[in-house]
């Protein structure tokens, strides 16, 4: 499949370097990874010139191609971005170590004594489309957390990619620190990612960042593991002991505040027994914010400008100004109903209730699960982690918003005095 | 690639039973779970006629079809092994629930307040050879973390599996818990398990126990989170300042006391400046204790009797009694050593040397790294976890010796009071 690639040798030599920079990474040092972090952010404002220069090369061939409005939107670097992505990296200096944390400590009866102590993860290869601040994002963790980046961002970002990847290379050399741990593919080729992910040797984890197909082929396609987020299809249940103001502020923030994102709200569940009293109002502003509402029929007698639901409209990711609406049973129907047609993401219940509210807590299957609060503070920088990686929908390694944790794995050290096993 | 196997349907409603039941398994509570152990555990008793008659049909095929004798003693049911059995369900019965504890709990500037909770994973597919105690002890340890096992065994244990899943089957119907929370596949087709690899949607996990050919296949072919064990390729290094009788105890266990396991040593790393005065004795006794000896030019000048290692045994999982030696210079020489043939399972070094140690479990990358003990202590058992699953040599979620807890994901709560975000 792969033989007809030309590129192989070179990637070979592309994953032999990240393999050694991986371990230098790993026995670098706290003080030694943040000194090397804040030079590259200060890379980031003194490289202006250039990386402006070399993203206009992107956007010029983005013209060219006729990239769509939204993603020369993302491709685009300012001043002001690049401040914005320093400041980001100068975060991730600031916060603790991951790596090296002793995580649990036992003594057996034989004596021998055990700890669990963090460590980081190898070779990370992220696969991401043309927004060039992941490059400087995952730049950045896989650093701190020890790690080697391998980064393969969408051929639209190339020069950006290469300007951002080249600012980490010189503070890394500074510092003595191998180059290649934060190194962006130097092809372009999609035969280059098919033959990197058989490589399961010789790279440890696969994070794609993107829409759900590409995430879906690289998880297909991968021999290692890989941390994935397909979708985001959150509900927010108002249940019958709501208390009606904060659910409609919950149910407006969660919708309209950035319905773009995955933590959008996708789906309204509403109890049956407040649906007239709650419908018309939220209704009413959801539609003065420019929002499409596709409501069951019993919703639909309380939302007038509320289009007929069809059945793909539940379970749909709209990532848009799109709301689908539904009444239902009591907190048993919503339970149900979100696992039918949720996502594993973020589930959020509205209510004075604490037993509606456990049991949802209890009984719903997602990463998040909220009580009277916007499904949109499912997010690592919310939750307190000071960085974010990704969101996993996965159940493996990490599930729900991932920081720098995400990107540690331990081992056990066992310290004995001569035991021998009988 | 499966579309001409017509066995799909009936798989696709195995994996509605076990989803079903996964779900069921995670709402149990402890004493419920508990209950179905102990029945399971006493109908392994009761059942013990129905057991070895079962077992006595795989014999008599393994037997026309000529399977070897060790694959034969493994496929072998004994009143003792049953017995043997019924104990370890009954052991797992007794361990903690790993479902439902509080991880981490905190609180957010803005009033939210977080916590991490551990819950199932889902359905967890587990295949593996020719053993039936497997069936048992995963059936067993999926029910305690509240999955859905999905068994699939070799071939040469169809009828036995089948009917030890019937235990369970019959305990589980019993105290009012789907039956399908333990399942053994209704077919030995290969294709089965190619189709079933690609059900990313339905199966939340693989593992495959077994030998390095069988897992990498399945890693390969799997859409989903696969955890895995390629191979125990153990170091142990005696440093200079090790106490020779410690050192002669520990390699004289680590190889001898059960070569065929995974956590065996497979290579002897000797300093140069004790190589005289080690290796006489230790060999003599690796000899006389049936150990064939491969060594390097430098360790073959005092191991009479020790062949020459040719380039691939060093590296190499002999599982057997045959041993690689080396002479090498100094514990940065080990640690490279290990680095470039170690398979990141586990790794020993024996000294009184606080720094060398220090050094060693610093540098060397493996799921466990000891000092002045056996590599054979690598054991969930061993460590304390009352229970083992499997080894994980990757990184991902469970690395080295994994019990109940390596069978849990967690999800996030959070409490609000009405917040949005802003």
């Amino acid at each position: 499949m792969t033989t007809s690639f030309s590129g192989t040798d070179r990637l070979r030599a592309t994953l032999a370097r990240a393999k050694a920079a991986s371990v230098a990474a790993a026995r670098a040092s706290t003080a030694l990874k943040n000194r090397a972090l804040d030079s590259a952010a200060a890379g980031l404002l003194r490289g202006k010139a250039v990386l402006l220069r070399a993203n206009a090369r992107d956007l010029r061939r983005a013209e060219r191609e006729g990239l769509d409005a939204a993603k020369t939107d993302r491709l685009r670097l300012t001043p002001q971005r690049l401040e914005a992505m320093a400041d980001g990296v100068r975060a991730v200096s600031k916060l603790p170590d991951p790596v090296g944390r002793t995580l649990a400590r036992w003594k057996r009866p034989n004596g021998l004594r055990l700890s669990k102590v963090s460590v980081p993860i190898g070779v990370v290869l992220i696969i991401y489309e043309s927004r060039p601040n992941v490059t400087v994002e995952c730049g950045a963790l896989c650093l701190k957390s020890g790690n080697a980046a391998l980064l393969r961002g969408g051929r639209e970002a190339f020069d950006s990619n290469r300007a951002l990847a080249a600012v980490f290379e010189r503070s890394l050399l500074k510092h003595g620190l191998p180059p290649a741990c934060v190194q962006a593919l130097e092809t372009t080729d999609r035969r280059a990612v098919d033959f990197l992910l058989t490589r399961e040797d010789d790279i440890q984890l696969v994070i794609p960042r993107g829409g759900e197909s590409l995430i879906r082929k690289v998880a297909r396609a991968a021999r290692m593991p890989v941390i994935k987020h397909y979708k985001g299809v959150c509900h927010v249940f108002v249940d019958r002991r709501a208390d009606m103001k904060k659910a409609e502020a919950i149910a407006l923030n969660a919708k309209l505040q950035r319905p773009g994102v995955c933590n959008a709200m996708e789906t309204l569940l509403v109890d049956r027994s407040v649906a007239k009293r709650f419908l018309p109002s939220v209704g009413a502003k959801l539609l003065a914010g420019g929002c499409e509402l596709r409501a069951d029929p019993a919703a639909r007698r309380f939302l007038p400008g509320a289009k007929a639901a069809k059945a793909r409209d539940f379970g749909c990711e709209f990532l848009d100004r799109i709301l689908a609406i539904k009444v239902v049973d009591g907190v048993d129907a919503a339970i149900a109903h979100i696992g039918r047609f949720g996502s594993g993401h973020t589930e959020s219940i509205v209510t004075r209730d604490r037993a509606a509210a456990r049991r949802f807590v209890e009984r719903v299957d997602a990463s998040s699960v909220m009580v009277n609060a916007s499904t949109r503070f499912a997010d690592g920088f919310e939750y307190g982690f000071g960085a974010e990686i990704g969101i996993s929908t996965d159940k493996i390694h990490a599930r729900g918003p991932m920081g720098l944790e995400g990107l540690t794995s331990y081992k056990y050290i066992v310290e004995g005095t001569g035991q021998v096993r009988t």
